[in-house]
């Protein structure tokens, strides 16, 4: 049935159809088991893309907001950053020998994430600041892009970009192909997503919101560099993210996914637009491929990237898509590129 | 000569010739004379678009980034925000008795830009946070679109929108016909240009970067907001064009386009980056039509906007294009739309 509807509305619009006939005549979201999710998300995009809906959406307006961590790619047992910013402490420790009894940088030796975690945010900001600044944004993207290339999972055995996930990155060529962009709103560094993004999720540079910290022009051997300093200069998480949304796109998103508490006021934001919206968060209960955890399963929480009882209500209660990566996805992650 | 290497560039390019075919066989440029300027502008562009040149750029990193005020459009006597800033201070002073013996704002009152500036960058700042908070973006947004649908130039009489520079516009579309993004990279507001750059310069909301205060997010009566305060975000001049670039679209711009010693860092960090780059300075000199002004005319330099010695000794230096309004521009304003 969706797929029938599906290619009829593309074939209605016959610039597409002709620069995508293999691909109009499939299924879009293959690794999208055909549930409530599914029927919700076709549902929307044909709405607002049929020329002469009531909910037509011009496709300059057709924006739609990702998180990142736990959204589009693995989060647990922590988020991919920490494991950078724990490779990057190992590096840096030769230069440190004070970190072996100051925290969080002690425990991070250590390996013990939950302990150095234990500071809460100003552990994680104190890591990120001292790991991520005092180069050249040149020099920060050549040790991101090194460091993506090779480093694993230590449960999978998975590059982290192999743990993207297959369905997610379905529908953002699903919305790509029909006018919508799809920028990264994450609490994680602008810097550190930039370098990998448009390989492992057809997103480009500009469409990558995050966390930042400040950067300072200066001429350098008569080369202009920008330094990173170890100052914070945005923290893009909760209400931090329809302010950024707004200070980078300037539009409203018409849709908005993501799968934590990080992220109620990004789809509140979404929603409050007028016209037809789309929210989206996904549930993580899938302890056999991936994780399981939160109260709405009955499960304990996790400490990063929490989805509290509150939230699942709100989004019961406000006709936001909620995903069981257990019953709506038939694959996880995806495939090596 | 240009137009016919200009129609056998697009020629070879056949998409382009297919949805374009009228301006394919036309100048692009026609307001600007057939000079050094136009002559580096179109060698630039052919070079870097040409399939199988050694500078070709492949079109998703073919960034230019343009200042607005005094580059794009008018900013003399005084830059067109300040225009609007008097007439905030004159809606609402019935509200701040205080104002009629405070500076800078007993001066705006008075219709005397010069005394309210002798304040420098601190009277403009505490004038913009005065005047540009206290409401939600979206009525900004519409206080905005009003003033600027009525507002005229004191000296000419013209909407300030039909005060945009012909020839720029003409560039704008040349550079977006060939593959090019347009970016504004501003020391203006970014919430007072958005609303109407798509208009006057087919540059849309997301690709316009300037100044900006604070903004935070809340939910008022169960709908959200974006609540505009009184605190500066960021300053969108000199080295903070930069950094602002570098934030907004973590791409390297490959053209750079200013008229002030507020564009110095901008087109050096453009010109530092690796391939073909191409600098371009807007000179005022044109009294009849606009203003002349500065030392390289032997002339004063203006307050705001200023192009000293140094930078046009620079500009000769590193080779970067300096237009003359007088000699390079047929036509300076651009006709209403």
């Amino acid at each position: 049935m969706i797929s029938r509807r599906f290619f009829v509305s593309l074939a209605s619009a016959a610039s597409l159809v002709l620069v995508t006939p293999a691909f109009a005549q499939g299924d879009p979201l293959p690794s999208w088991n055909d549930g409530a999710a599914k029927r919700s998300i076709v549902a929307f995009v044909e709405k607002v893309t049929r020329p002469g809906s009531p909910d037509f959406v011009p496709p300059a307006e057709r924006i739609a907001t990702f998180d990142n961590d736990g959204t589009l790619w693995c989060e647990q047992p922590v988020p991919v950053q920490l494991y950078f910013a724990l490779d990057r402490v190992k590096a840096l420790a030769p230069q440190h020998p004070e970190w072996k009894t100051q925290e969080p940088f002690a425990s991070m030796l250590r390996g013990d994430f939950k302990a150095a975690l234990a500071g809460g945010d100003h552990a994680v900001l104190d890591l990120m600041l001292t790991t991520h600044a005092g180069m050249t944004t040149v020099e920060f993207e050549k040790i991101v892009r090194d460091w993506i290339a090779t480093a694993r999972h230590p449960g999978t055995g998975k590059l982290f970009t192999e743990m993207t996930y297959q369905p997610m990155v379905e529908l953002l060529a699903y919305l790509k192909t029909n006018g919508f962009r799809n920028f990264i709103v994450s609490g994680g560094g602008i810097e550190f997503m930039r370098p990998w993004t448009e390989k492992a999720y057809g997103i480009p540079p500009e469409q990558v919101i995050g966390s930042s910290i400040k950067t300072k022009f200066e001429m350098r051997d008569g080369k202009p560099v920008l330094l990173r300093l170890a100052e914070l200069n945005f923290n893009d998480d909760r209400a931090g993210k329809p302010v950024a949304i707004n200070q980078h796109i300037g539009r409203w998103p018409i849709a908005a996914f993501g799968n934590s508490r990080g992220d109620k006021e990004m789809l509140e934001y979404t929603q409050g637009g007028a016209g037809a919206r789309f929210m989206l968060l996904v549930l993580h209960d899938d302890a056999a491929r991936e994780y399981a955890y939160g109260p709405a399963l009955g499960l304990p929480d996790v400490a990063l990237g929490a989805f509290p009882q509150a939230l699942y209500e709100q989004a019961k209660k406000d006709g936001w898509t909620v995903v069981s990566m257990k019953d709506d996805w038939k694959q996880i992650f995806a495939a090596p590129k």
